[in-house]
């Protein structure tokens, strides 16, 4: 299998995850997902039912772990005690699977991490034999600790949580992949095909999104956009593009601008 | 057939026209067209061999006219003469072949497009019976005014050919969209996938490049990267993309902001 | 006096030009254009009354001929006649002045230039013995055929007339700035101080703005920031600023980066 | 005093901080800050000497403290101790003197800072008396959470120190600036007038440079560049800016665009 995406020892064909919130039905995320043809399916612990509610619709039905590796996630948990409390309950219910998305946020306005807190929860995590990922901030700084720390993949933030603005600073995008020796995934922000593409040719390892989907007019047929455009940056960054320069002729490069 | 593009009453799947120029030899030619799944071709009739010299190879034979529409080009020309001789000449070698890509060159600099002579170059070659797709500058007044004399597609430029900066004028290219009857395909300034997804995403109905995939470190894998990119962005048009706000919350739109 | 603009033979020490457009009244009219320091105030003719009728209030009354030199310009025209004649018309009602600016519109809703309808005005003018400053598009090769038919000045615009989007293809204005023997002014499109500053660090000569300043919540005070990032950019200009570089360290360029 | 810029309780006409390193000269230091016009000038108690070695060149004989707010920072400092120990010497060295820069940097290549222990040395100088002003990334839970400890001013980069890249994440830094009680001033990656500018439209209170003006081709000139651009962008942001629209016809607006 050629270049797979590896997490956890475990490879992956495709390079978008996805996640499970905002759309109409479980109908329509189930057809969303099978056309984004994601692999990983992260699940809001806190807001889905996997099965705390026993006669209600369990979202595993429609996404079975048989076929999706399914990633539960912290969002909503505000502290590092609620985080850890929130993996292990998902561990729980599934039957000791112990790869988490670990999210601590810092305040409801922006989504934004708490950072101090998610070094301690992921620190607390890893002790405890979870494999994490993990969503930070872009500060290349923080993700290399994260990832010293343990952690099996570090997800910066391109901009904030259901903003769809796209990455707002490829610069620290470019340095975190750089300095990293696992995988770097996108999270959050992404609006549109062409954001995941840059996040690709950037040489993210791969990106998550839920919103940019789910918000779509047709969710569906969006899901599929961005499949191809995941592979489009994917396929770019190993072709390795043309060098940027003012016009044709070899001898008018980019640097020295006065902008 | 869905979402065709449709040139001067011609259907075609694709919605990436490629150039020919620029490759290691004509075997690459090949096999990068065929990855990026172009329906349509263009050549430069001043610079290639498509008939012109009976004992040395021809394109034509690896991009046989019966498979690819071969779209001839007038790149080099800096006349309105110059470059309806070349169409003419194209049009005896290509057996009444009557599909053209006009370009008149301002300068060997920028390769920017001579407006007032494409304007008269335009004007004659449709007055001739040519169907004309016109390379020229991202002026809105001036792609509308090609559309009314005639002209079947129109090719504002989105950066100076080879540069491969990316789309500069993004509120040019959507006006220009927006105005028109044609199709509207962005021709020269691509550099890499995204820049091709997002003039998808603008509405364009296609994209012609060559450098972007010729100068790639792996044209092969480029070519099939744009393409890729190309049903990208257009499948995002079409599913129509989230709104972009500051934050998730529904009352944080991005307008009025500072910048 | 130092690094002073020229324009048709005459020096001013400012590089700020402003419009009459948009204000409450005439005494705002007056208070603004006085804390921009602007020297060079342009007149929309059919638009103001500049004497044409005489028992009403009169422009030049606030903005003196004695003290301001007076720039008739065409703002509605939309054919090469009509440019002339209103071209000829404030030469008479300004006692034989003859530096006018000239635009020649394409349409109503972006307020581009005609293009060739321009470049034809422009000849006849000059033959007529008008010093032109030319309102155009940022095309590089078309402003340097304005410069080529005589005109003192060009004016290519940085955005469409009153949107304040500021500079939308620096690669543009900067190639067009490189070309050039006659000063290069931005004309449009300018919406807040930084804008103005870029235009300058590009190494325009100077910036033609009205809405920017009309249209702000206090006129007064944006004249007088916009004098002052005129004057900042120009510095800056001429300090020459420090190369751009992703890191402290001498060895990061930012040439090479995948986007 | 009108809009002055308050900082421990004193009040400041300039809102352009100014660093000394980097400079041919103590010379040209000296004339590079009088055409600042700056008030308060930072000093790198590591690298500087401000008394520590009595028989050489004294940084405060031309930033006499009679004239500036000498304002010590702990650049080259890596860990919280090291640079609460450099708080306290520069302290000691000059009389008492409690107004100090905090930075503690994670990595010699990015020089972001090292958010926790930026964290813990700030609860230490706090508790020990310091007026802390604290250089930190852009996010805006940290720089909320640095005022809750007690700092007088938050700092956060607009790029890499010593890059030159402007401001790269426009959003974060307005969010800063709308959640602050204390004043935000931008520390790093200014590159020219217009960086400048822009962090003052944003709503920044103040910007804090050194590079830009050391390594300008004429730091003289650059610096009065920086003062008046600075003032350029303060006056827009107060004077309100017009709104960006598309086109000058008010139905034009500029949200809801694809990109």
């Amino acid at each position: 299998m050629n270049d797979t995406l590896t997490i956890a020892g475990r490879a992956y064909r495709s390079r978008l995850l996805v996640g499970t919130g905002k759309y109409k039905d479980l109908d329509e995320t189930r057809r969303a997902i099978e056309s984004s043809g994601a692999e990983i399916v992260t699940v809001a612990v806190r807001r889905t039912n996997i099965g705390q509610n026993a006669n209600e619709p369990n979202l595993l039905d429609v996404i079975p772990p048989s076929t999706y590796t399914i990633l539960p996630n912290t969002a909503g948990c505000y502290t590092a005690d609620d985080a850890v409390r929130t993996c292990r309950l998902a561990r729980e219910l599934l039957d000791g699977h112990d790869l988490v998305k670990l999210e601590v946020l810092g305040d409801a306005k922006t989504l934004y991490p708490d950072v101090p807190a998610t070094l301690e929860a992921a620190k607390t995590l890893v002790a405890d034999g979870f494999k994490v990922m993990v969503y930070t901030s872009d500060d290349p700084i923080l993700c290399k600790r994260l990832e010293d720390l343990g952690c099996v993949a570090v997800m910066p933030l391109a901009a904030p949580i259901g903003s769809g603005l796209g990455i707002q600073n490829k610069y620290n995008i470019l340095t975190i992949v750089e300095n990293a020796k696992v995988p770097i995934l996108v999270d959050a922000g992404v609006g549109t095909a062409s954001d995941a593409a840059i996040a690709m040719e950037l040489g993210c390892d791969g990106v998550l999104m839920n919103t940019a989907i789910a918000e779509a007019k047709d969710p569906v047929l969006m899901a599929g956009a961005m499949r191809k455009a995941i592979e489009a940056g994917r396929d770019a960054y190993r072709a390795g593009r043309m060098p940027r320069r003012r016009f044709a002729s070899a001898s008018s490069p980019v640097e020295g601008l006065p902008y």
